[in-house]
């Protein structure tokens, strides 16, 4: 028998076996087919009758040989009645049966939103909302927190970790919490997930079932929203004014609302910053209504004026607060780090679909984490970060005022990480047009269009400023005004 | 006015607000009170008008204060009307309103199961199936992957990555199926999860309503089942033989079954690897009955005798199968990266899944492993890990056998990292107290009943061997065969 043997870089006897079962699929050794003798073969091919051996007892194991009589071997029934084509793709069932989930996912035909996670190349100046700031990140720092743990990591750090997450992160972020946002926690209560989306998820998966009704603000940020939905949510929208959430809009408490998800720290994208009048009156409502609320701090560690106002958890003696907080835009997106505050009667369920969701988050980060927060080099950086964007919203608003004068109206607090501007003389469907403009010429802006349910009138751009420097951003709005 | 000035290591204005805030909560300050003004508490306090007027403004931003007549302050009336007594808890509502899934999740008072993922202390040798293998684990070049590209991570790798994974290692993997498992799959069909359990949560969301039908293995790996029962399936359980999941008894293709779930690689927990034969008879009837199938590949990579016969995914010519492979068993669980192949179809729904629950895996592991894959480090040390894996099983099979002979019954084949042993004298109601003597003897042995919808007569224990050295491993079994 002739084998054609390929690979010349593997063993013999594999490459017999691979012979052997290419000639089996192919069809040209059907089932049934005696095969020749291992001396027979060994002296066809011109190797030991042990390398022969070794190739067909591999294919017995695997159930495409059978023995036959008198130790002679034939190609099994079982085996080839497929004959595989080797190099054949799977049929495509281009339109698989999903779960009533799957079908909400997938009913967007842009969902997920390809492509928006790279840089955009060519833009020179990217005004890109959360893109992570690393010029001045601590990097050799935290590659040396990140390199010890990695080396001298407990058996336990490496082994099936507890679903809420590392308990000394969980005690140094309780600390850090009523440092900074005067919240008084236990560790117990504190999540440790994979950044906010998760705690997002998790959230609407524990308390909402389909057709629940939530509120929403308008704008909002929409990756909340859209997680809402897909768990088969309505949500409801409430006008957002310049202290934030309307509380007055609010439905009544027969409306049997589930959940409100706010941003009142500094509201996703107007930069509202929510005074205390409103924080008391949501949370009355909350009470009354029976309804959890969604606090996402996103971006509370960077206010440039004043103490940052209580949180809503701090605020909160009904139980009623899902605090959420994130590393996103403090570090760094792909570090995947954020945590849930929970009122203690949601402490298990969320805990549990973290189990079920995927056990637990990845050691590393968060043991580096803990360093870094436990070391005091957190809150340290965080000061040198807040002063760092203090400085660069500054130059924001001063190229935009130099360039574009009257034209611009900047909206929102001093605070955050991103700037709401308003073009006073274009049309809201002509901004897409000035997007495309200012990106031949290098420059990134986005639209605030996404963040709301129906288009404003006004044309309005968000500009992430973080990840720039201040050359840079007097640069990019140099140019972005000479396009407009 | 006597302040009561706490926290010498703070800014003085900030203890006076602190101070008055206080005040207001107590009670002492009531809504509509008239403060002092910035001349008579400066004097009062010894401070500067400056410094009262930053706590006063501070006070007012919050509006826990507004201006008055003449520039006088008072405590506004929104503020204190719920006096805050400082140190509550919020109230306790112990049996919140849950979704149906959160109902599911926490219908079973011990989950998520509490405290079973440290190392029990006090057990000198732990068979506990899962624990992570470092004591060969090469910790030193994972150090260097993993520092080198914390520091010279670019840009986007610091940002928002994309959710089906980081693309270089979707490529490596693609490599690394194709010459490992003979799988010809392209990167774009995998997706980059943190851990199994993620993978089967995704699958769950993305094809199963409540009330569907699927087939699990019986006996079976319960973390699957409990993600397949908490997205509100009705799992059928078909027995397991000496060749596996027992095709025969498949339900037939009118019972619309949505799914089965399987270990053809080494079936968990008996060891029985699925010949060629029923893998494609498993294949036929997920054709007939167009159904899913998910094939659990946990622990491939440890075979000690022969190749492993080929995964359903390589012999799967419908496009049904849905593979799993994990980093768990052969690197550790803590990294939290496993990977589905997926059929065509299911990429778009199954990355936005992944989009939707927690955007994309952490990127530092991912670039690491990318790294340990593309430099021959991890086939270099999935060898090793082989050798030492067999001879761990070599001496943990022999030490039964000489101090327990005929009392038990060693199941399974020669692959993966534990061993099912049958207690041939044993009642199946008395391995809890033979647990429980054992560990009290310092050794941590599990029972098979966790895998088994119905006890099963005999008493049967898991003995995870791969974290143990062979020493360890003889002189746990030493000790266990004296308690029995």
């Amino acid at each position: 028998m002739l084998l054609n043997l390929q690979g010349a870089d593997r063993p013999l006897h594999r490459r017999i076996y691979d012979a052997l079962k290419s000639a089996m699929r192919a069809g040209q050794l059907g089932p049934g087919t005696r095969l020749p003798s291992t001396r027979t073969l060994a002296a066809d091919l011109n190797v030991s009758r042990n390398t022969v051996s070794l190739a067909y007892e591999q294919l017995v194991a695997e159930g495409y040989v059978v023995a036959h009589v008198r130790s002679m071997m034939a190609v099994a029934h079982s085996a080839p009645v497929r004959a595989l084509p080797p190099a054949a793709r799977p049929k495509i069932s281009a339109r698989p049966l999903l779960s009533a989930y799957g079908r909400r996912l997938t009913a967007d035909p842009a969902m997920p939103p390809a492509g928006s996670y790279a840089s955009r190349p060519g833009l020179r100046y990217d005004f890109r909302y959360g893109r992570p700031v690393i010029d001045e990140f601590p990097r050799e720092i935290w590659r040396r927190l990140i390199a010890a743990r990695a080396r001298h990591g407990a058996l336990d750090t490496f082994g099936y970790g507890p679903p809420a997450g590392y308990g000394p992160l969980r005690e140094a972020l309780a600390g850090y919490l009523w440092r900074a946002r005067g919240m008084s926690c236990d560790a117990e209560r504190i999540v440790i997930v994979n950044g906010s989306q998760q705690a997002f998820d998790l959230v609407a998966r524990v308390l909402l079932d389909p057709g629940d009704k939530i509120v929403i603000e308008e704008p909002h940020y929409q990756g909340s929203r859209l997680v809402f939905e897909a768990a088969g949510a309505r949500p409801i929208g409430v006008t957002v004014d310049a202290e934030g959430l309307d509380t007055t809009r609010l439905p009544p408490a027969a409306a049997r609302i589930r959940l409100a998800s706010v941003t009142p720290c500094h509201q996703f994208p107007t930069g509202v910053i929510m005074p205390l009048g409103r924080r008391l009156a949501l949370l009355d409502w909350a009470s009354r209504a029976k309804a959890w609320v969604v606090e996402d701090d996103y971006v509370s560690e960077f206010r440039y004026e004043g103490r940052p106002i209580e949180a809503l958890q701090a605020l909160d003696r009904s139980g009623r607060v899902i605090y959420i907080g994130t590393f996103s835009k403090t570090l760094f997106p792909a570090l995947r780090l954020a945590y849930l505050v929970l009122p203690p009667a949601l402490v298990r369920p969320v805990v549990a679909a973290k189990w079920m969701a995927d056990r637990y988050t990845a050691m590393l980060g968060q043991e580096a984490l803990t360093d870094f927060i436990t070391t005091g080099r957190f809150e340290r950086y965080l000061r040198r970060a807040s002063t760092r964007n203090a400085a660069r919203r500054r130059a924001l608003i001063e190229a935009l005022k130099l360039h574009l004068g009257d034209r611009v109206e900047i909206a929102g607090e001093n605070a955050g990480v991103h700037l709401l501007v308003w073009l006073n003389d274009i049309r809201s469907r002509d901004i897409g047009s000035i997007i495309a403009r200012a990106a031949g010429v290098g420059v990134g802006v986005y639209s605030i269009h996404p963040y709301y349910s129906r288009p404003p009138r006004r044309a309005g751009l968000i500009f992430g400023y973080a990840s720039l420097t201040e050359a840079e951003i007097r640069a990019g709005i140099r140019r972005f005004a000479q396009i407009i």
